[in-house]
């Protein structure tokens, strides 16, 4: 079943969000699996040249970036993965599923320099206007989340080393912005089995796809 | 001399501007040289972040960047630009001459797509908001320039191949510029001798310079 093949024009853009370790990507994974022609893909990242922008982001030193020089970064890299990898899906009907979009930016900018959020709001209205259809949002507890993403430590993970303070801050991020979009947003309790959780995942696709499919 | 010694904490920022081959890269060389102290800088680049964002812009197929992206780009650029090299100088109380600010990502943007001038200067406003001090436009014969252009063809210099007419388009973008901003911008007449034209910059400067020493 492909939830997007009776809209039309369009298909179904669904992210993943939530802290390091929290299970998104698992869990992003398994759902496009489920789909045939389901597109996975991640940021920062996910086309040509946003990997190239990745790259200038996720290697060398971290801190040679202001958080305002990285908030361009990143929308430069979500502007390009938008236009060459997520709206030629999306228009050709498929089922997007992005591992973070545009709340990890709010919510790690936000984190970290507050007085930005607002301008990553006007950022993202003014170069990128697209929110998904459907966000997870993965709830989990900070301590268990940062002890599995220290486990699997692939260098490129800064905001680990910052402790679990920053990773209750970041988990507040996430449940305050799921609060304040609740026709997108659904959060889910991450302190269970992959099975468990992957099951909640699938039913509330498809009852979103039966939705759209109503209206049609 | 140094125009900004007397200004207190703030230098002076001078940004040189016009088409390829009009002479603003060796007028503003020259304006440097006269000035000890003075910072010579250019973009894209002039900090080792945006040497690495200007790769990614002149490097390569430049046309795997949509419009969108390379104003993000190039704003990131600026950004840490102005960060780590323009604003430091400028607090030191230096002169700054930079080859190509904000103006050209205007006109250069405008010329090849005038729907996106307005997100240009939102996106300048939300994330730069500096405007040089002075800006020096150096208007020229767009055929003069191009011959001058093409005899140092770099490879970089993708604007130029796309011909006379484009070249007269961006020409009048200036001149627009120059009409809109009196206050900052003075044209310059590029078709004459070096000297001339150098020894007409100098005494513009050297006029600013008076009216700030005047104003403190």
């Amino acid at each position: 079943m492909t939830p997007g093949a009776g809209n039309g024009p369009s298909g179904l853009f669904i992210s993943f969000e939530g802290i390091d370790g929290s299970g998104k990507s698992t869990q992003s994974r398994l759902l496009a699996e489920k789909y045939d022609g389901a597109l996975h893909t991640r940021e920062p990242g996910g086309s040509a040249g946003a990997e190239e922008i990745r790259a200038l982001l996720l290697t060398g030193d971290p801190d040679r970036w202001s958080a305002e020089t990285e908030i361009l970064l990143f929308t430069a890299a979500r502007r390009d993965h938008l236009e060459k990898t997520i709206q030629p899906a999306l228009d050709a009907g498929r089922i997007v599923i992005c591992d973070r979009f545009a709340d990890s930016t709010r919510v790690y900018q936000g984190a970290t320099r507050g007085d930005l959020r607002a301008t990553v709001d006007t950022l993202h209205g003014l170069m990128i206007g697209r929110e998904p259809d459907l966000t997870f949002i993965i709830d989990m507890d900070p301590e268990t989340a940062l002890t599995r993403g220290l486990a699997r430590k692939s260098g490129e993970d800064r905001f680990e080393d910052m402790g679990l303070a920053f990773q209750e801050t970041l988990r507040h991020g996430f449940l305050s912005l799921a609060h304040a979009h609740p026709d997108r947003c659904i959060l889910i309790d991450g302190n269970r089995d992959t099975a468990a959780i992957a099951a909640e995942i699938a039913a509330h696709v498809a009852d979103r796809a039966r939705h759209l499919a109503d209206a049609f």
